[in-house]
């Protein structure tokens, strides 16, 4: 899978120059000029400015990167992490320090010390030195074990590398404290049952330490998995943004395939933001891209499949940026959906489109979902630090038999609607059958049944693992 | 244990006369002036403005009192109250009617309706329509099963009687929700185990539902059992302490019996606060009265040995107020002190002594305390709306063998020092053993020593019951 090649010509793409600079490709020009019109009848003085005053401003007043900046320092910094203990960073680890990296959690400067892990518990967000107040409801942490806690002794500092030992980071002026996982479990997910995806992957054997501190990431986090150049950054999407002349920027977070009920709802939100007075309301369609559970369709054949439905025309290739959202994924309902939403404030979006049940899962032991269908939005729309996005409620659509494609649910007549559920529509998709004309374009419909036939060759038992290793 | 008749001449108390006015029996005078000095330069001009310029105002702006006012109103409700639905309450469900009625949960006008019931669980507040936050950490709500949800049907209120059917409330514009018993454990205790006293009492056998709505409390609230006269409300309480002159008020919660630890640490805090600038500081010892678990000393027994620590001269009657908090005990450790801290600024407190491992407890399944011993210091020092209140970290006592009686633990001779935890406070008191002298007043002691004498009686394996009937 890691060396499937996509060609996504509709995409918003960077090239995978040294310096980082964003390429992108849906315009001609890859220089973005100094004095342009912005079509909202700004015009542009210094970049950063620029930035500040176009779009919602990033959690804590500005974007917080991580990033070391200029081969020589990061050469410097490889060397002092020679000579300091090392950390060796699970793959989710070093989904998390890429989250850091580039700001998505701004303004976090790196992995919580013990008094914001205890906030983001108990109080789902942070109070900065003003006083003010700034999401962040899911722990960013990294547990260490017993040994690695001896081994780090008095340091107050540590080197974190990747599983071939090549430093990713350095950790700094560091707090090593209590990993409570009944506690973190509980708190964050609601319940302690045993089957949580994340908690299995990442929490239940991990070390009984947690370490927080100040991250330095020598350079930008690359999977090489051809998907890289899809990984925007904070900082990437707002230029992008502000090169398009967005006065709006709506985010769509996905971690499934696209369908045309999907699309709908997209291009409705377009409508009424435009309703609303915004002259260039922008989509920001942002499939996650860390950990996903086994059951969930892979990153690489989403992206096909995201870009069928772009090449299909569904949605409007001007108007949408298509990246991937870098962090894991918790299942964590009302509590992660906060976390999904906060982290693309930081990227630029001030209206965020919340569905039924987001980032929910069934209970792992009892046969019910484990979260109120209706308590993300509810949860989403009162959390502290979210004030200045506007939520945007899913509207329900469903397959209209009338008129044969995805429409809005009208509860006078619901004898003519067909509702296909996630799962139904996996069952249609590996047994290589149809869905209703009009459901998803056939070239995105063609990949999903592409996908389950790459499972069922192997037949040997063995449960596909989501996360190329 | 009912029927036992206290004396505590030192006590704040107050008559039992129907009007509900205070009757403080530390002063001479009843009556209040009208006019008079409060020892800090103010003058009373008004006596509800001088309340809130005086002490630190009630969170929301204003006590919420939900006390139904005059009999012939009263008479008009208990009439009502026969034609709507009736819903029985728990012991417990009346301890939290009371907390409610006076106040302490301001500005909360009732039973949590869903969006309060979710905002408490993941964010530990409430958001006003002002925008602004108070605190409220732990649901304050009200179940129901069934068939009881049934028998509401589309009414939009219900009356609440008492284990007699006499009628205690009105609950009116009434929300009902799903009551998801696991989640609400989970994210009010940080555990599923079973055996959380709290839980097993009134949440695991309690109804799937949960109704909110607007309370109207037709009298106020009376155990019969010779201890309402310390249950003092909110307001009797900021009436006393501007009476008294009060420039600051140091609210010391507490479940257990008093030993001189805890005296040198109250008398050590008012004397820091007089170094402060503060020219009058008043104590708020305040014993929890609701619930609480089988093997705590019950209250009657506490303020039996709250009296004696006082007649002992080990506190100064002066400066110091006892009354009872009606709540019932979560046993939630960081969670649950942020409401009794949060319950005390309600009571005019601004300042809060905050121990080791507040309202902790053993963990019911593992070998280890429940929290960490200073997380809830921790978390109630970051707590959203607690920022006015001023956190005093507890400071250590232990006996002093050189000394012989309790003092600060000093860290330099710990070989000196003796800590003798509540365990073994227990131990040596249902053995008739002696601690050692200057723990605690031997008065205080023999109160102790009489409450496990008379729990040795029975002799037939029963647990005592920590809440009188």
């Amino acid at each position: 899978m890691a060396s499937m090649s996509i060609s996504m010509s509709n995409f918003l793409t960077k090239s995978a120059n040294p310096q980082n600079t964003p390429h992108f490709r849906l315009r001609p020009s890859l220089a973005i000029p100094q004095e342009r019109s912005l079509g909202t009848g700004h015009h542009r003085t210094v970049q950063m400015k620029r930035i500040s005053c176009a779009l919602i401003e990033a959690d804590g007043g500005g974007l917080v990167e991580l990033l070391v900046k200029g081969e020589d320092l990061r050469d410097l910094k490889r060397r002092e992490a020679l000579e300091i203990p090392r950390i060796k960073l699970s793959r989710i680890d070093v989904e998390w320090v890429h989250v850091l990296s580039e700001g998505w959690a701004s303004p976090l400067r790196g992995f919580m010390r013990e008094s914001e892990f205890l906030q983001t518990l108990h109080f789902n967000s942070l109070r900065l030195d003003d006083g003010s107040v700034v999401n962040m409801s899911v722990p960013i942490v990294l547990a260490i074990d017993d040994k690695q806690k001896q081994l780090i002794g008095d340091s107050d500092r540590v080197a974190l590398v990747d599983s071939t030992n090549n430093t990713v980071a350095i950790l700094s002026k560091i707090e090593i404290y209590k990993h409570n996982k009944e506690e973190r479990i509980a708190r964050t997910w609601g319940t302690t049952a045993p089957g949580l995806p994340y908690a299995d992957e990442a929490i239940t054997n991990a070390g009984n330490w947690l370490i927080g501190g100040d991250l330095e990431v020598i350079a930008p986090i690359r999977y090489g998995d051809g998907l890289d150049r899809f990984r925007l950054s904070p900082a990437e999407l707002r230029e992008e943004f502000i090169r398009r002349g967005a006065d709006a920027v709506f985010a769509f977070q996905l971690r499934n395939p696209v369908h045309n009920g999907h699309a709908l709802l997209m291009t409705d939100t377009r409508k009424r933001l435009l309703e609303m007075g915004y002259k260039n309301p922008v989509l920001l369609l942002h499939p996650l891209g860390g950990y996903t559970k086994a059951d969930d369709v892979p990153l690489s054949w989403r992206m096909k499949q995201h870009e069928k439905v772009l090449e299909d025309g569904v949605l409007d290739p001007e108007t949408t940026v298509v990246a991937i959202f870098p962090s894991p994924m918790h299942y964590a309902g009302p509590t992660e959906v906060q976390w999904h939403a906060k982290a693309r404030i930081n990227a630029g979006a001030n209206f965020y489109i919340v569905g039924r049940d987001p980032a929910g899962m069934s209970h792992p032991v009892e046969k019910r979902d484990l979260y109120d269908a209706d308590h993300g939005k509810k949860v989403l729309s009162m959390a502290p630090g979210l004030q200045r996005l506007n939520i945007l409620p899913f509207k329900v659509a469903a397959y209209d038999k009338t008129q044969g494609k995805m429409a809005f649910f009208d509860p006078s007549r619901p004898q003519d609607f067909l509702f296909i559920s996630g799962t139904k529509m996996r069952t249609l998709a590996k047994n290589k059958e149809s869905p209703p004309d009009g459901f998803m374009c056939p070239g995105g419909w063609k990949v999903l049944v592409d996908y389950y036939d790459s499972l069922a060759v192997p037949e040997n038992g063995k449960v596909p693992q989501a996360v190329p290793a």
